[in-house]
């Protein structure tokens, strides 16, 4: 399965426009080439619709909104559905501002999207949210682990089906559910949060997966999440004793580009619940 | 002469003024710093032309444009003008959306350029554009080969001309071209294009390459070309097998930083025509 | 002194609000984690004070500034005041454009800094400018050395003293004083001035570290200015001989990453005035 998803992405290259915060876009820009796809970044309204209309997907990032682009995420995400091309989105920050929650909820409420990705913070401060998603029981724990794992992939399977998208919940141990199949997957280290935008870089690697595998954005989320976790691993093996966090960061995305199939299927770890 | 370009460059050491989008911007500073110029980044319309005024060079890349930007590549661009100094155009995405393709020929239509660098996508657009720029015939391929190399010679050599610019088409064998004299370039490496932004940072390279040699765009922008690519051609030289696009990125502008001019001269794979 | 300066900040881990260009944002996200703070990037007014709300300490750099940022950062700045968290200004490029120039000086009239960073010549600026600034002999080098370092350090003394807050002017040697007393600190090594940002990094380590060290803003921002030279001196050390600029910056924020407190105490140059 994962390694079908890595050969589509590889095969047919899919272009992803990016409407992304100014932190970690070159990261987000340079793993999408690692993995395959090819990135395109606009984010003013006076083009975006036009830019999502000659990509396979779109990826809208909420880290360092503003009224403009906040605009812009919506015509774009509007263009996309009606395209049928997969939307991604990632909450960044979602409760830590209104301004933050109330965009996010605005975009579920206007776009469909096809994935969202955030920690379990920010999915919790959706699921919390007005209209639609109101009455999903976000009570828990904000760090995944073992003893909780059950509990959290309720929860996450509820936000699911109430929200009608693939919702991926990452961090210790990450979860990726459509409601009805959920992947529990244990890639990844520790040190992948002393880097700046690893999640950031996740959810642009996601929309590559969801845009190559059309109709299967369960199976293209999780394998995401798999190559991310890996590419963490391998990058984790390389570090020398002088390395920290910023060879660290290059290591991640290098480690995607040189990926291939069977690693991913032989390093892969997730079950399915 | 491509050692006299490079060492003109270390010597006076051009101060670059650029305008362009969030996506690389940090290495476009950090190629600009390691051939041996310095950069300076500001885009608001309020303080551009002080800026431009206190730079020797001036590089527009309408990467991640909006209204607010626009505004200020036409007045910072009108600015360096009127003081005399050389402005690069970077005109990524024309033909993409209507908003890059009408700014491009409006600067254009604005603002005298020393140098124009695209790919032949780009370039092609410019020349079907509006106005002074209709009538270019742009039947040429997408992808420059050694096949439809005079054709395409022959073609920017005709935009060149209509534009009154230095034109810069680079892809697989790079053509750099002021109408009677072109560089045929075949440095680079395949692997390049999958590092976000080389394009954008050889703009920012051409800029400080272009105001080092006042009244020489043309082998400057050439020398330019042949820094890059060769730059490239040594990264790649230097990959382990575990590094992947991101460490090829920074390997790039090490390249660039640790360049003597007997290597470029050495190096450059050109032929003019 | 200096390791409990460091091993405070690894305690506690300080979140610090970053309104800061986007030239050089990536880095100083990475260089935050590097140190053990957390970063969060946030520059619309509609969602600033929240965002520093829930930081311990913010940092204002006036990088790529617009209208937009800059009411953004005078909400910032006020609410951080209003809260107690220390705020640090770097005021890059003042005295290159009125627009600079004015919204440092106007920054300096509306918010209380525990520490201003930045180079001899935007320092100069601040000093010579407007209301409570005026008066101030700028009449100083541009450059510190050993020969006019005793009137560079009065100089700092003075303008700490007019503007109530910590003064960090960096370069050959640096300088931290709060106007009694004064750190010149000779760490650091020439190469640093060939990775864009390193200045901005220092500014957002500096953040760091006063917010960890309340009550404290002098020795931190030594003890920041010390770890920055330090790890530049260690990543010099590391440099192959195809390594430049882009990996020297890698290894930097790498070596503020794995920098121990008994490292830095040893490895710390400076002298008290």
């Amino acid at each position: 399965m994962l390694k079908e998803m890595m050969t589509n992405v590889r095969n047919t290259r899919p272009l992803v426009h990016n409407i992304t915060n100014y932190v970690t876009v070159n990261d987000c820009a340079n793993i999408l080439l690692a993995c395959g796809g090819s990135p395109i970044m606009a984010d003013d309204a006076d083009e975006v619709e036009e830019i999502t209309a000659v990509c396979g997907g779109l990826n809208i990032n909420i880290g360092t909104l503003n009224k403009r682009t906040i605009e812009a995420m919506l015509l774009a995400g509007k263009k996309a559905n009606e395209l049928g091309h997969p939307v991604v989105l990632d909450p960044v920050g979602a409760g830590a501002s209104k301004l933050r929650t109330e965009t996010a909820l605005k975009l579920i409420e206007n776009v469909r999207f096809a994935v969202i990705r955030g920690n379990m913070s920010e999915i919790k401060t959706l699921a919390n949210g007005s209209g639609t998603t109101k009455g999903v029981d976000a009570d828990v724990a904000d760090s995944v682990s073992e003893e909780n794992l059950a509990e959290a992939v309720a929860f996450a399977a509820n936000v699911s089906k109430k929200l009608g998208t693939v919702i991926a919940i990452t961090g210790a141990i990450d979860i990726v559910t459509d409601g009805e199949k959920s992947y529990c997957i244990r890639n990844g280290h520790p040190m992948m949060s002393s880097v700046t935008g690893t999640g950031c870089q996740l959810s642009a690697l996601t929309a590559a997966y969801v845009t190559a595998n059309p109709g299967n954005p369960l199976e293209a989320a999780a394998a995401a999440v798999c190559v991310m976790g890996l590419a963490g691993e391998i990058a984790y093996e390389r570090l020398s004793e002088q390395d920290g966090n910023s060879s660290y960061r290059n290591y991640i995305i290098d480690a995607v580009y040189r990926m291939t199939p069977e690693q991913l299927e032989k390093g892969a770890k997730y079950e399915v619940r």
